[in-house]
Parts: structure tokens; C-alpha cells; sequence
């Protein structure tokens, strides 16, 4: 067990960025946040899957809504509280720690917010091991594990329980009452006891995220190549193969608003020789990644586009014409990758027509 | 008390459809499933407002949704019935009978059908005293119970609770979930104790459906005039004075589909003589009847535009030019002409310019 305390936020924003793969949101508003709640509550304890009791009453937490909104939308003090406390009183069950559902982008930020507000200790894992944009597409769900009870909170005080049978229903159900609260609810749902998530969760992906954050910070204090020593990082974790796909320019980019998510393709021209571009097709999140005809990366592999210098993660609605990049594929860990995990979030449960190719053995 | 049965059924879906005021939903499903729920479990008892007791724990039901949608959109056997199981779980108390919200249109049928599958009786009351398009113009709402907690159910065995503050918001984000559970959702709400219903409801409002049913089909038979038979009928009644506000033929119907609602105009020429048009303008409902310069009723009188041969309500959605009708104006209850009622559902909330004037006040 250690601790998490207003210092390592930044790393943490950083790192979750990056998991982000181009989605998740933006961590900024969730970084002072949480910064704010620990500087007066005090540091969190983050506990690993090993470490939490068999029997301890974990629920998961995170934000639905758009990124977009999530931006300029404050949340109220309460919100994120007011979804655990209204999930807790309806489970009629104390909850012992916190679980982030998803480690990339904001999401990994307030869970630790909300641990720090009630005292509680956070799990080292999460659903996504990166970002997805639909609360179906959880390792929870594909290992059996129901999203409801789940409880939604705005920012005036409402909360809402839903008991709906069928994740990807609930996920409708909840995304229309999403769009009611102002775009932007605080959920708490899928809850467990310790032993299950040990065996439902992606592992570690909170220490990852910190430790993705303090080696760019690293490289970039000490000149060095900040993709360079993630790839080195990234060998010893269980997102073990770092692919540097590319750099080049961002020569093209088509977005749209469709369906409450940007969707899209951008394409990244060589800065120098005859090499063909690179084009990465996006719903929220970066899904795959083509060169001419050859496949380089695909969902749920981490697709990163990476500010070439300083290896800030660049979010699909920020990519510009003209920026120089780095993109960064890095092989999702085996729990993502099994065949029930794929059904729910591989190559076609975003109508991508690609079979499932790991990263590591693509050209 | 006495007791409804199937036998019951017809009339009080005559009625209900007169209470509607030209919205509320047709009432034949309704009316189709209550009477195979009497058939199968036995007559209901209806329990006036002076009869129940005064701890007992009341739930108010009904359905939520698109009246198009009701038409043809059957609801599941236990739809109605989970929104209320859902909601008694919630409280953690027995139901001990149910009250209807909404007396006109089929809304009228469901606390009916609920309490024959439950074995519980029904309130002779109810929250609107006739049909209002959303769920806070609720005289319960105005005289201080909250719609919530609110339990919703649609028809895959699926529920939603809602704890939001502000009824009108309630009402926001209850219509939202409405629309992802297929437009159509049933509702168990405003829970509240029988000496509160004694102050809150609009008293009588099924035995009213029903006798303005019995009165209308007994005209019919002895071929007497239904308008003047229920005139005459209702001036026993708290909804003392009805009026004969116009007989023509409707000459032009303008209408759209607006925000959910069927939102539009309707002219009735005079079958004979140099007399100026009726207009009527309505949001589902109709709001209010004007006869040149003069104000003829204004919502929240009844303004019911009946079919002039046989009486039969025609809702603001089967309108068509051709049309023979008479209009009948029917005054609201006292206690829905209270200023706070007023404000929750008269002229100024369906953002008309009028004041409310009393129908027995106007020419």
C-alpha cells in the first residue's frame, strides 16, 4: 500500500492523458480538483488488487458525459460524492474503497478526489485500462460483473438509481439522463467485493498512470527523448510492447459531431522522404492505425498522439493542422485482449471492419 | 367504498376521455388491459378521500410518455406494477393503495389495473382532475408533496429511481428517461399518507370519469342530448358549471409535433347563421377557446371538443376538417383555481397572455 498525495497529481494527469489514447477528457478540471481535496483531507491510501479484502464493498466511480462539456463544466463539490453516497445508502452497505472505472483521461482523477472526500482508500485499477467511450466497454462487464445498481449525480443535488438489466441498455438509459443533467453526471455502479476485482479489474493502472506522468517529466528535465524512455518504462509493466508507429505532421484533420462523440480521421504526412502517411481513424478515442495498406495498430491497442518535443498527449479534439507528433502505439495488457474482451470493445464493437492484430506483431 | 369491476370499465373510459380535455392519451389500451386485470383478480376497491386512513402509505401512479407512442405501444404485463414494487423497495414500506395522478385519458386506467394485479385499493381522486401535459402541474405538487423519490419502469423489467429536488426538473429528466425507455414509461410517485391526500388531491375524480361515462352512454340510449344530460349532471358536482361553449363544423386544424407535444390550432365555423368562429389553441390539451374578441374558457377550465351527434371526445390529434362537434366548457374545481395552482398549470404556464377568467364569468 502507499499513498497518493497533492504532489503526484501532475504525473497522474500526465500519465492518464496518454491512457487517454486520444479521448477520456480532459484531466485538467479533475487535477485541481483533486489536488484542492487532498491538499485539506489529507493524502489517499491506494491500495493494490492483492491488498484489498476479499469481502471489501468496492464501487466504481468515474464521469459520464462529453468531453467537451467537461471542459468548461465545473462540478459541483458534492457531485462525485453524492453518487457514492446515494449508491451506498441504496445498497444499504457501507462502501469500504473506491474503483476507478477508467484510467484514462479525467476519470482517473476522481476517484481520488472522491477517496480523499470521504476518506476512503482507492483501488490500483480500473475497467478500461485506458479510455473507451461507452460504460459497457469495462472489463467489469466482460467478466460478468453488472453496472446496476448504478447512481448518477449533477451538480444541484439530483440523483438518480438505475436498475437496468443489460449494461450497453444501461449505458443508453444513463447517457440520456446524462444529456438531461446538463451533459456531464457523476456515476457510481458496477459494485464488487475485493475478490472479484481482483479478477475482473485491469491491475495497476493508477501506478501507471503516475508513473507514465514522471517519466515524461523525467526525460524532459534530463533532455532525453520522452518517447524513448516510456518504450524502455513500458517493458517492464504488463503494457509491455511500446511502438514508436510515426512522426510526422498533421497534414489533414476531419471531425464531426455525430452522435455526442467526435468522430473522425487524421492524417500525418512524413516531415522528410517517401514514406507514406500515417491516418488514424477516431470515435472519441483513437481506434486504429494505417499506413498505406498496412494495418499498424488497432483498438483496444493504445493508439497516443504525442506533441513530437515534449510528448504531450494530444486529444482528438485538439489535433490542428500543422502540428508535429509523435504517435505512440503501446499493446494493451491480456485481460483486454481475450476473446469476450474483444466482443466488447475490439475492432467491431466500433464497425471497424479489422480483425483484432496485436501491436507487437504488426509491421 | 364501493367497488369497480369490469363491467365498470367502459364508462369510466368515456369519462376519462372527456377529463382528458382533448389530451391524456386514448384510453383504449388501458381500458383493454384493466378489464382482462378485474376479470382475472376480482373488482378493486375504490376508497374515497374522506374513507382512507389517515397513515396510509400512498404512492401516485400513472404512465409518462408520447400519447402517439400509447396508441400502439403495448405496455408489458408487469410494467406498471414494477415501477411501483421498485419504488415501495426504495421506501422500505408496504404500499397500502394507490392514487392516480392524472384523471384524465388513460392515465385514468392504469392505478386501476395496478391495483387489481396488487390487490390494493384505489384512491377516488387524483392530481390533475383532468389531463396536464407534465408531471409537476400536479395540484399534489402545488400544495407541497414532492414528486420524488420517483420510480419509473419500462417494459423489459427495467427501473429507474429519481431524487431530484425540484419537480419541474423531475419532470425534466423523468421525460428524458421516457424517451430512451421507448416514450412510454410507467410511474410510481409523489408518495404521501392519506391525511395528506385528504388536502392535496382533487376529490372524487374517478367516481366523476365514471359518471360522466354513465351519463353520456344512458343520453345515448334514450336519445336525449349527451351535452345537456351532462350539464345537467355535472352542476352536482365540484366541476359545477358547464357550458355549451360552441356547436360547428371544425373548418381547419393546424398542428405540429413540437418538443413531444401536438401543439396547434383548431376552428370550428357555425354550422348556420353570421356568428364568428371558435378557435381553440392546444398543447396536447386544449388551453383555451376564443370566439372573436371574447374569451370563452381558458385552461384550467375544461375546454372538450365532443363529437356532436354521440358525445364522444375527439383528442386535439383526431382533429380533421369535417368534423361535427360540440364544445363543452367545464369548470375546474376550486382547488385547482387557488393562485399557487394557477401558477403551476394556468395560463401563463403554457406561456398564454390571458389571465385566467372563470368559464361561468365569460360570455
Amino acid at each position: 500500500m502507499r499513498e497518493i498525495s497533492a504532489a503526484d497529481i501532475d504525473d497522474i494527469c500526465l500519465g492518464a492523458a496518454v491512457l487517454g489514447t486520444g479521448g477520456g477528457g480532459d484531466p485538467y478540471i479533475g487535477g485541481l480538483m483533486t489536488r484542492a481535496a487532498l491538499a485539506q483531507h489529507g493524502p489517499v491510501q491506494l491500495l493494490s488488487l492483492d491488498e484489498v479484502a476479499d469481502d471489501a464493498h468496492l464501487v466504481s466511480v468515474g464521469d459520464m458525459g462529453a468531453p467537451t462539456v467537461g471542459i468548461e463544466k465545473l462540478r459541483a463539490d458534492n457531485q462525485p460524492v453524492n453518487a457514492v453516497l446515494a449508491l451506498q445508502k441504496y445498497l444499504g452497505r457501507k462502501v469500504d474503497a473506491v474503483i476507478p472505472f477508467e484510467a484514462g483521461g479525467g476519470n482517473s482523477l476522481m476517484p481520488i478526489y472522491i477517496a480523499a472526500k470521504l476518506g476512503l482508500p482507492v483501488l490500483d485499477g480500473d475497467g478500461m485500462g485506458r479510455a473507451f467511450p461507452e460504460m459497457q466497454m469495462l472489463t467489469f462487464s466482460v467478466y460478468g460483473v453488472r453496472a446496476c445498481p448504478l447512481a448518477m449525480a449533477d451538480e444541484h443535488g439530483n440523483t438518480v438509481i438505475l436498475e437496468v438489466r443489460d449494461d450497453k441498455r444501461a449505458e443508453f438509459i444513463g447517457r440520456g439522463i446524462t444529456i438531461r443533467m446538463g451533459a456531464r453526471a457523476s456515476i457510481a455502479s458496477y459494485a464488487m467485493d475485493g475478490a472479484t476485482a481482483r479478477r475482473v479489474a485491469v491491475p495497476g493502472t493508477m501506478s501507471l498512470a503516475q508513473e507514465i506522468g514522471a517519466t515524461i517529466r523525467a526525460a524532459r528535465h534530463d533532455n532525453a527523448d520522452p518517447v524513448d524512455a516510456l518504450i524502455a518504462m513500458l517493458a517492464g509493466t504488463h503494457y509491455e510492447h511500446g511502438r514508436r508507429l510515426f512522426t510526422g505532421k498533421i497534414a489533414d484533420v476531419a471531425r464531426e459531431t455525430k452522435g455526442g462523440y467526435a468522430v473522425g480521421r487524421v492524417r500525418i504526412d512524413p516531415l522528410a522522404g517517401d514514406v507514406a502517411a500515417l491516418e488514424i481513424t477516431f470515435q472519441n478515442e483513437n481506434l486504429v492505425a494505417r499506413q498505406g495498406e498496412a494495418l499498424r495498430a488497432i483498438v483496444p491497442d493504445l493508439i497516443c498522439i504525442l506533441d513530437a518535443e515534449l510528448a504531450t498527449p494530444i486529444t482528438t479534439e485538439r489535433l490542428r493542422y500543422g502540428q508535429r507528433v509523435t504517435v505512440l502505439g503501446i499493446s494493451a495488457p491480456p485481460i483486454m485482449r481475450t476473446a469476450e474482451a474483444l466482443d466488447a470493445f475490439g475492432p467491431a464493437a466500433f464497425g471497424l471492419a479489422e480483425t483484432f492484430r496485436p501491436l507487437e506483431q504488426l509491421g
